[in-house]
């Protein structure tokens, strides 16, 4: 497989550039008699669309998804599931002025030494616009995962992330419990205090004309243990291959993550125990729901890591392919945070790895 | 793919269970004409040997590698490449006393669940054992990339990896030299005043029966820019699944990593300069070598957080398939802390990538 | 990856049922800056179109490609080539008549078999409307072999079919000239009085409401020599696999065929000797150019077999999922014989394995 | 994946030159607890063994396997299973003569193309002797194809080959009953006729110092419907890519494969019925057991199609990298027909597929 594929089983081919005609994917894989409905997809790509608040890109996509094949009277045909979104609002004009510098933190240089090329109307394929396959994809991998559940007749793996960190301004909250609850907030901090206080902190970095990182926390519950196929792709070995390929990822962290390193074993091992209905459990989950890149059965728990957006609306040192670095001012429609933006699209990319594994492992 | 292989053009399949016949490595992939030196992959296991301190586990390994194909007279064939070590000193005795009990931390649950069986011989595949295999080939990935960069006339790609915290007590020093230089150091910590509270940490934690976890830094100096293949297979996405699919892994950072997400743009942009030879570069490097998924040409860096080993000689709630939870000690040859054996492991994962990405690439 | 996907650097993913939205193809690992013309796949799709002359099928599809992505003034990005064709004369109310049976000859039973549930919409995907996916990627692919041909700095690959035989009608000719020497035929065989025979030989079936097979054959000139990689995905194995998996497809022959199983080895092997500009040639080509499955250098020369169309317009027995056989007269629009339209085919699928395999070898 | 590699599920990759230490294979995705004897695996070895009759190659190899993973206490362990084979026998000083010529018809010349360089052990990997690990993994694919089976509550499939022509002395029998009525015969063709015929063709051939191709016909009963992963991994599409990726083969053709091509329609279409038990079959099986490219339960019926040998011991027009051709007379230990022993080679080739299918479909 080449670079825009992901899976072994559940395969997905993401394509389209952020100012080409479409963006996209093709997921391979999915067994017939699957529903899924147009509208599940359609409200994930509503959840990752820009300009919904004033907090977020003012750029203005619809991103209708429209299902060229694979789905038959709502239920898949087992064939490849292709779902295209046209780009209707792109504005290649924004980019004319740095078609020839790279911007300070973006792909522009590197793309350039990769491919020799670069496309001038803006990030191209480096765009966040191309996670719009990514989710719908992930709404495809929901889909199944519920089918499978049902099927096995046990409750579907619930997959809900929200923002933990933004800027300096971190939570420490139980996961909520659901999407629903996360997305009350406008930064989808489902921490009242800690979501007004990233408010703030977004409206004082765009006052700035600056940007912010952060943190975004998934868990995932009523996942079955046995999920993960060693050596190579483990359960942990594959998640971290999904998120650290988003966009302006810097981490992923499992279960208690940096804080995991300086404890002894002593404290770190969780004890086993078995839980009222007879399963294995553990007393404590500082393992977050993998041991040895299988899961456990107990919930899941991952962050990953974003910096701040690279656009930023003031001066900033670059540099073209020629000639000596000048600076250059950035305009454009950007966020000045993308974690609450990146909340689905966390979703969907933990929704493609458990698809794939649960299909590779024969789960039907 | 099964999931014991990793790479698509330079594809690496390891095997091995910790107390079967023997493990190893087939390197599928490799162009002919490489020089590829046995004593090299002697060496590359010779580093993450047990046995060698006090303060690694005792079993003891020769470790001995043999090459059965795809070599002749010290040049790779093109063909697949198959290396062997024999396992000369497995004592499966020693795990007689738990082989139906889960031991907290381990595998020995997941595993159960995954495949509906144990390995009583000890860890199994899911031993750090299973390491040799992937030592070995990026022993062979190292030669590639060496060949590569003759035959391109420029220098080739320096990995040194080294352990940057060790429980609580962590360093803050600029990239060793080379492996000589961190070798010196029996925690392979290059830092002597760090590396002797590292020593003392880990005897601390033996003395108390108990085990530690830390953290290895890595730093690839004269990659070329453009190595990655966006958008799943970003040179951030293929190295977080190589390193977070090794054993006791439980995060991976790029550049800054946590500190990335508390900076605003203005800081976290490194602004773009040119070198005195002309190349494009940047003043700082929070960015850590990767932009957009794709090297920079400026020094790759990466940090793995390894949780406390899991096995520790004092008494813990485990449990069996069936029945109550209950007290068990678990004896046995193992590390208090594999952070300074993780060194090379995660040097070796690193070159995987690389020589794969490589070859992807057409970079002949 | 899963069904849908073909070639390990060159991936082509083809997506579409004959009577859902659209049909197409994604191409990702295409590298960037390869002049790609919409007009030369659309003329590709031109040639295996339906509705031509009076031999073919009568739908009338416009089959007007529509590049999605990966294509920026007529360069490839290096990013997916997705490529769209819409399905604008779909009449599945064609279908209705025998949705609960499965049609001699046909793949409605074994897909039923497969996936659970029959697309009542005609062959959905096992229909040979899923080879435009195939055609507009073999146009890609061919735009590849030309651009590295072209920096190699010498010929491309030449790939001509054309139809050796119909039904009993068969020719022996040397290989045409191009494509267009083929097309003056309405049967494809650039041999006159055999074309003049074919088409009698296919209004005669016509009017008895039968149908009939044939053989394509296929030769490949300027090929360099070194093109496979063993020991699977060998030349002959890879080709193999591309046209095996073509509907209706019952053989693939290399070089001599049949009749190489009936000579010696002296008179098979083909003597080695030095063509006026110093390269090695053989003398003869009972070997069709793959030795070893590698290619020579030699014209490649292949015939694949196809058996006659399955859909004929007078009583068959036909089955249920339940109940007892039945006669059933199928209607529709469909060749009498689909040979002619496979040329087209046929020269994408051999186009497929020709750009994977230049690309795996790094052949930039 | 590279060339070394077969299947997406039940993957094979196998190594090793015929002069080298050994051959072998690694089976990965092979999963727990299927019965596995390497009594089973020594003795598919044995039958694909040179140096049985007089007819077959006089070069000796134990070929006694050895399972260096995977296995333990007679059942997989699902972690890869790697088998090695010595090479114990080879005489390299046989080849020295020609090391710097191509031979006529091998794959010296093709290979020198591809890897530039020669190995002058002898063929090294375009030796038959690398069938040796595809045969031991076929062995492994039976021993799950049994399993999987047994867990259905049905039949495993049966796959039985055997020599259906040698030169021009060819036969027409009905499938014989299993592998033992097979090897009666020396030439393993169970129609005691033509197998008389047959060794007396190939002991003129061995006479004349020349050598016999032949056709090996296979058939597989008590596979069931639906197997096949369209459209690219149809059941043709994998097993023509197995099958023509073996030495030596010329062609594979299906169910009535070349006297399809002259059928009409209404011949061809094999009407449907059911079977007493209440299956759905088909009166007759021109198909050969495969429609649309999925199985329809009815006996897979395929050929595979040899050269002759191309090492004749007589003087041939062989040529070097430089200089003129010139005459060449190869001398060395080799079978004057291979047919024969290709019989448990294409049954092995068959049985991986079907292997790698029904894991692929999750067929546990």
């Amino acid at each position: 497989m080449a670079g825009s594929s992901f899976g072994q089983s559940f395969v997905v081919t993401t394509f389209g550039e952020s100012h080409g005609s479409a963006v996209g994917c093709v997921v391979d894989g999915c067994p017939a008699g699957v529903p899924l409905d147009i509208e599940a997809i359609a409200h994930a790509l509503e959840r990752r669309r820009p300009g919904q608040t004033a907090l977020t890109s003012p750029r203005r996509e619809l991103d209708q998804p429209r299902i060229l094949s694979g789905v038959y009277q709502g239920l898949t045909l087992g064939t490849p599931i292709a779902i295209s979104v046209e780009n209707t609002n792109a504005r290649a004009k924004d980019y004319e002025a740095w078609h020839d510098r790279f911007r300070p933190g973006h792909a522009d240089f590197t793309w350039f030494a990769r491919f020799g090329h670069r496309d001038p109307r803006g990030g191209g394929r480096a765009s966040a616009r191309e996670t719009v396959g990514r989710v719908a994809a992930g709404a495809v991998a929901e889909a199944l995962l519920a089918a499978l559940a049902a099927r096995a007749q046990r409750g579907a793996p619930r997959i809900v992330a929200w923002t933990q960190q933004i800027g300096e301004i971190a939570t420490e909250i139980a996961a909520p419990l659901d999407r629903a609850a996360v997305d009350v907030s406008p930064v989808r901090c489902p921490d009242a205090q800690a979501s007004a206080a990233m408010i703030a902190a977004i409206e004082a970095a765009q006052r700035d004309r600056d940007s912010l990182g952060g943190v975004v926390r998934c868990v995932v519950t009523d996942l079955p243990p046995g999920l993960g196929d060693p050596v190579f792709d483990k359960l942990t070995g594959l998640l971290a291959h999904a998120l650290a390929s988003l966009p302006a990822v810097r981490g992923v962290l499992f279960g208690d993550g940096l804080a995991a390193v300086a404890m002894r074993g002593s404290q770190h091992n969780d004890p086993f125990t078995r839980s009222p209905d007879g399963r294995i459990a553990t007393t404590t989950n500082h393992h977050g729901g993998v041991l040895g890149g299988i899961s456990t059965g107990m919930p899941l728990r991952l962050d990953v890591l974003f910096k701040p957006v690279a656009t930023i609306p003031q001066p900033q040192q670059a540099i073209g392919a020629e000639g000596p670095p000048a600076p250059l001012t950035v305009l454009g429609r950007h966020d000045p945070c993308v974690v609450p933006r990146a909340v689905p699209i966390v979703e969907a990319a933990v929704a493609l790895v458990l698809a794939d594994l649960s299909l590779r492992q024969g789960r039907l």
